[in-house]
């Protein structure tokens, strides 16, 4: 998916949230604001979201070093998710359709999105979620038949994670199908907003379900050109794909693969994008 | 009210919206958004918003020259305005206090505002208003008592006006006193956003109950540094002053002088700033 106009504003939230996160210094929250002020006429609409988060990220490193910015948050939701994960499996336990009920366990997880929330009100999302019946949430786009049918007929799946504490509830769905298929779990290389690296993917548990790897990049996105050749070689080859989160979405979008995209609409542009609601739980073939 | 680091997002809806009302290039739409970063690092967050406002109207103007955006806007604000005016009578005439009916009134056409609101769903909203009762909606800070008794003592009142449509909503409130009283109604010298121009004061009929002025400046709240000397010299002599809309307020909650602000809270900034909630109706003695 392409830069939309509309994602301007949303560029200078992440890096005003970013900035807060380093420092109570106004003054250097304005300075941060304005080097992005800098990059955005250097920056074209054809390029996808994730790449301008990217180049922000790299913009407070220079500022700032490399630091883990969301480290305290990204441990409090891996610890608030495993705190969730027996009443997570009750759900599945209890439904008819134990498979449908992990696709919305695994999607109902994708709320825990500090990029695209601009909040940190988060855990009272999950316990919002959690009060919640999953069938009330829009599914306006939502292939699941289709979903269920390829995923049979798969022998390896490539699954790309999206953010921390996210993975217990990603874990959830690989585990209704693990003992009959190879999972190949992919985390970010390095920090980058709340999404999930090699730790977080460990604390949570998803090295017992599947081989976690990294994509090689710390853009919040599969961008496969940042990517490393040994992930590249592997997303190349993959017979099926689930791609968890607005990140990835926008990232793989228009790339020539057969993609299920899961993932919580969050924002507008994506909702549109994809053809469904803000707020939807989207399950789509891409 | 100073510039807070969640007004510069917003400065960049500003600058789309605009852009879209002016092409449907997105091209264009982009070097707009680009002349604005441009802007960004000299402007210093210690200035108000209404002032980045100003300095993003003008550069509009220099690349597409000195057009109304907002005229047909305007026009049909203005109608629609004038359509509800014999049942905001109603609603005033029915009241057990003429003046809070009014005064209520005029806070609640101040939700004509495409400044804040970068919707053109305003219609709608205005239609909303008015299946809506008064009293639902917040009032954390309203302090009608003191604005009753001020009033009262008050030989002059000064009327910064907001927007256009909103002029009808004001001219309700001017009515319950402008037998008594001296008005003084003031708008914008020139074309910004969709607040009220001299032409919009006539189309609401506002010369026949308040002498109409500009502000000598085109900039979307009165600051005061642009007005002319005429304006100055008459808001410096003024004893009793009622400003409407969130422009006003963030250009004048500084200066040291007594203002009733007459708004509704439709940003979290100026809401906390004002100690409100978003969405209350807002009457404070500044």
């Amino acid at each position: 998916m392409r830069t939309y106009l509309e994602c301007i504003p949303c560029f200078f939230k992440q890096a005003i949230e970013a900035g807060r996160l380093l420092t109570g210094n106004e003054i250097i929250h304005k300075e941060l604001i304005d080097d992005l002020a800098g990059l955005i006429p250097k920056f074209s609409l054809d390029s996808t979201p994730p790449e301008m988060a990217y180049h922000i990220s790299k913009m407070v490193k220079v500022r700032f070093g490399d630091r883990d910015l969301y480290k305290q948050i990204k441990e409090n939701s891996n610890k608030m998710a495993l705190e969730l994960y027996p009443e997570l499996k009750k759900k599945v336990e209890k439904s008819d359709d134990r498979l449908l009920a992990a696709v919305e366990i695994a999607i109902a997880g994708n709320v825990i999105d500090y990029g695209a929330k601009n909040s940190l009100n988060i855990d009272e999302e999950i316990e919002k979620l959690f009060r919640q019946e999953f069938y009330d949430i829009g599914k306006t786009i939502f292939q699941y038949e289709n979903f269920r049918k390829d995923l049979n007929a798969a022998k390896q799946v490539l699954y790309l994670a999206d953010n921390a504490g996210e993975v217990v509830f990603d874990r959830v769905l690989i585990e209704e199908f693990c003992r009959e298929k190879e999972v190949i779990y992919v985390v970010r290389e390095s920090p980058i907003i709340n999404d999930a690296l090699m730790k977080d993917a460990y604390d949570c548990g998803m090295d017992k379900v599947a081989k976690v790897i990294s994509s090689g990049t710390g853009s919040p996105g599969t961008i496969l050109k940042y990517c490393s050749k040994e992930f590249t070689e592997i997303f190349k080859n993959a017979g099926f794909i689930i791609s968890k989160g607005q990140g990835n979405y926008e990232a793989l979008s228009n790339i020539r693969k057969e993609i299920y995209f899961l993932l919580r609409a969050k924002c507008p542009v994506i909702a549109r994008h994809a053809g469904a609601e803000v707020g939807d739980m989207v399950l789509k073939k891409g």
